[in-house]
């Protein structure tokens, strides 16, 4: 009995493996769209028969199971193709931010310590400079001859051969798929490993939340390399629909695309949002969009209403990469349609907010908790952060929000710290490192502002060596090599000395409350603050 | 690092549960309905309560986690709620077949071994009757008063109290749901372990194969004790859409509901719509209606012509108990309806057509074997038959057909001997131990012949023990306490020897292609088929 209740067990459970998504659309729907870039539209046999190609070239490599391949693409075919076939080889993703500064990159490099470098024609150069410091690091560059995304004849990367293996047909969902690279609260960025589970869940809990239908097509002008453009990859292999990128996000292209091309969702941020809607001039979206994915940050009021107004089907949403995306929906259909109403939790996924080692009565604010399938297996190589970050059997997001009586979650709050602008997070002491680097600043605050483009704006409190401070100039110039554009401070001030608790802990808190007072009544130079920089007066920034 | 690793591992996966889906759905749409039941409506707020209520008074007789509850109630709310009550106190539901006679009844009792017995004022009679020979077994007995499947005050079973323990929140997807107990090939009925599990990917596979809409209303005519009918419970509060029931199949009842009630998904088997069709005369299905989930058995070309002329949004299915109900279905939109076709198997259940050990080429024919997260724990109680029926690792059929080049299924023959009446399987050993029980009836055979209305109907060939053979009338009232009425022969003819192998196994191929030589020239009685059995002179099987 034991024997054959065993057998039944694993028959019955996903231990063996589910069918490759990609491979089982491309048996039952070769034809139908996967993905539409740029010019080019690729059918789910196109996509499946280029990964499969793509994967005996990097089996060629001698890259097998468990290999780990830095993904420095642009948004495009290849970047889809280049997932993909890592899956069927057994290897982890690790895509990287085209928008961050060599130095950056170079850092994720030796932190991420890749098999294999894989690039395009637009970003070979980018990625050689990066992996420059790691010689006899392989590095494969695909080949889209003519823009076309193309790499019709032969392989997709210029000069492999294609390796005689068996390539993977089922996907594990214990098996790590990615290393993808997020801010972190302290010092350097962290590698969030994902599992295939934890992308699985999260298309079905966003399925399940957002509904689900055949003619369904998804529209990502956000980069690729963050969870949130990365999750519909996995969301068009398992729902069988296809994923329309764009290389850059474009406001007139992302409406043209939605008023033409029968988009039925599309994933943003408030910004891009803003801009879209500005570009439309209140021209309301078509009727075939039946959802806007709105994630990334802090929602603005105004843009709350001004979706009311024209009708637009908005679905806030709160997610981290920690979660594979979304944690917790507000389905276009559902009410509560607040500032912070981030909806309730994916219907597989637990919200709890700390109340002291207990979970705090509704209504409460405390640190948002997470439990279920979509959490990370933890940060690759940081064990220490993982254990903490994991602890009690919760991802502690570091974020702060309340729950109502009936489960819907409000996020009050980004981690303490976090900057988050455009909808790309920025942590504070990573630009307060690079900051210090600087021979004449002697201590570094930094700080997010309201901005009324961006949602937030990064803002530095310097405390200069010398008498004479360096110039705002200097001070963007230092950064500029050394930090991805959005990024740097957008507004320096300066000031005697920081703020600091009795143990030395920077009080964020505080320099945020001086700079408001000063945000609120710009110095001059204000208006030129999406050039670089401008500052105020000195002052000593009260610890009160 | 390992012990972390593990943390994430544990923690980014579903062995501590999912949240209990109908509590998640109370709790973030109260109000949204949950179930219509004849005249009554019930949000997911009140199903919720009642289930819990009704939880705590079975949790006073005693039963907990493990604890084995046959359910032998009509199609209604109590059936539902006792479902999900079962779920919050960990016990196991054993749905009964009502439609099954009073001695099949009491076998199933004795094979389930239940710790109670459940039943509501309709059926209190039909399960006393079948508990007779268990004293001592707890009966409790919904108290549905005035027809309105009620229980508004005090708890749902009459006279059982309220017991103070805390109920699960929280559903492993490792632990048993039900045992539904279905045809077996040979002999008795087997009792079929499903997993919550087993139930969620099926809930998923099927969303993912026929779309989910947040207005998606689902109807179910079919008994909720046949796994066709109990996914249907599940998907209710896992997609968090209206599962809406009859309790009898009443083709201008369903029609009535789905051009009156919203009504998006209906599943249905072939009689039923064959019925629904006619009653509509005609008329075309409303838009609304948008997916006619239609398995159970073959579907006749006729059928599939009538829809295609009618554009009735049919998706045809192939299913099993054993599977959890769909293990491949062809989405209204998919192309391929020609007879036979099931469509591809679901996303993560993959079906192999065994060629002798390993897959067999495209276009062979041969047993269905199928794999996947849906697959059945095992027999209750029957180490033997769950080893063969799962052992390499596939779930063998014992039904038989053939994959064409893109993956799409063809059933080509169900069970070899299995008989599909209306939807319902009746397997010939089951009557003919039954019919060689009979003093005169020294031999019987039973196989399926075409029928118009049914499908197929149950056939009997019988050798009498003397030269008077019985009449077709006493064959009849003979089986009817001992059969249901769907497994009584309605075609019976007497011959001098049954087709034997030399091993003394039946060769119930050579009786079916007999009895299709005489079944095609109906003899006198042949249109009283219906009221119960016609006879033809008797005429000696040959096994060739």
């Amino acid at each position: 009995m034991t024997r054959t209740r065993r057998a039944g067990r694993r028959l019955g459970s996903t231990r063996d493996g589910l069918p490759d998504w990609l491979r089982a659309q491309a048996q039952w729907a070769p034809g139908r769209t996967a993905l539409v870039a740029g010019s080019r539209r690729y059918t789910f046999e196109e996509l499946d028969r280029r990964a499969r190609l793509a994967a005996r070239q990097l089996a060629s490599l001698g890259l097998g199971a468990g290999a780990r391949a830095a993904v420095v693409m642009r948004r495009g075919a290849g970047f889809v193709t280049a997932v993909h076939a890592l899956t069927r080889i057994g290897a982890i993703a690790i895509p990287l931010n085209l928008r961050l500064a060599s130095e950056e990159l170079a850092w994720q490099l030796a932190d991420a310590r890749p098999d294999v470098v894989l690039s395009d024609a637009t970003t070979a150069a980018v990625a050689a400079a990066a992996a420059r410091g790691f010689p006899g690091l392989p590095h494969a560059i695909a080949d889209e001859a003519a823009g076309h995304g193309g790499f019709e004849t032969g392989g997709m990367f210029a000069g492999l051969l294609e390796a005689e293996v068996a390539l993977r047909d089922r996907i594990d969902l214990a098996r790590v798929q990615g290393t993808i690279y997020t801010s972190a609260t302290s010092g350097r960025p962290k590698g969030v490993l994902l599992t295939y589970g934890n992308h699985w869940w999260s298309a079905i809990g966003s399925a399940l939340r957002l509904g689900l239908r055949p003619d369904d097509r998804w529209l990502a002008p956000l980069p690729l390399w963050h969870v949130g453009g990365l999750a519909i990859i996995w969301r068009s292999v398992i729902y069988g629909i296809p994923l329309i990128v764009h290389d850059a996000f474009d406001p007139a292209a992302a409406n043209h695309e939605i008023d033409t091309g029968e988009v039925t969702v599309v994933s943003v941020v408030s910004t891009m949002l803003n801009r879209m809607l500005a570009d439309r001039g209140g021209r309301p979206f078509p009727r075939s969009l039946r959802c806007v994915l709105l994630g990334g940050g802090p929602i603005l009021p105004a843009l709350l209403d001004t979706c009311a107004r024209l009708g637009v089907p908005v679905a806030p949403t709160y997610g981290l990469t920690e979660t594979a995306s979304q944690v917790a929906t507000l389905a276009p259909g559902d009410r509560a349609r607040r500032p912070g109403a981030a909806g309730q939790a994916l219907l597989h996924t637990t919200v709890r907010i700390d109340g002291g080692g207990r979970p705090a009565d509704p209504g409460t604010i405390g640190e948002i908790l997470v439990a279920g399938p979509t959490v990370m297996r933890g940060y690759a190589g940081r064990s220490e952060a993982t254990a903490q970050a994991l602890r009690g059997g919760w991802l502690h997001t570091g974020d702060v929000g309340y729950l109502d009586d009936e489960g819907c979650l409000y996020v009050v709050d980004r981690r303490d710290d976090m900057i988050i602008t455009g909808g790309e997070n920025v942590y504070p002491a990573e630009v307060e490192a690079v900051l210090c680097e600087h021979p004449a600043v002697a201590d570094a605050g930094v700080v997010a502002v309201p901005d009324p483009h961006w949602g937030q704006a990064v803002a530095a409190v310097l405390v200069p060596r010398a008498h004479t401070p360096p110039t705002v100039e200097e001070i963007r110039v230092f950064c500029e090599g050394r930090l991805a554009r959005y990024k740097l401070p957008r507004h320096v001030w300066f000031t005697d000395a920081l703020p600091r608790s009795g143990g030395g802990k920077l009080l964020r808190r505080s320099i945020r409350e001086w700079v408001a007072g000063r945000a609120s009544a710009p110095p001059a130079g204000a208006a030129s603050a999406a050039a670089g920089a401008h500052e105020t007066s000195a002052n000593r920034v009260s610890a009160g």
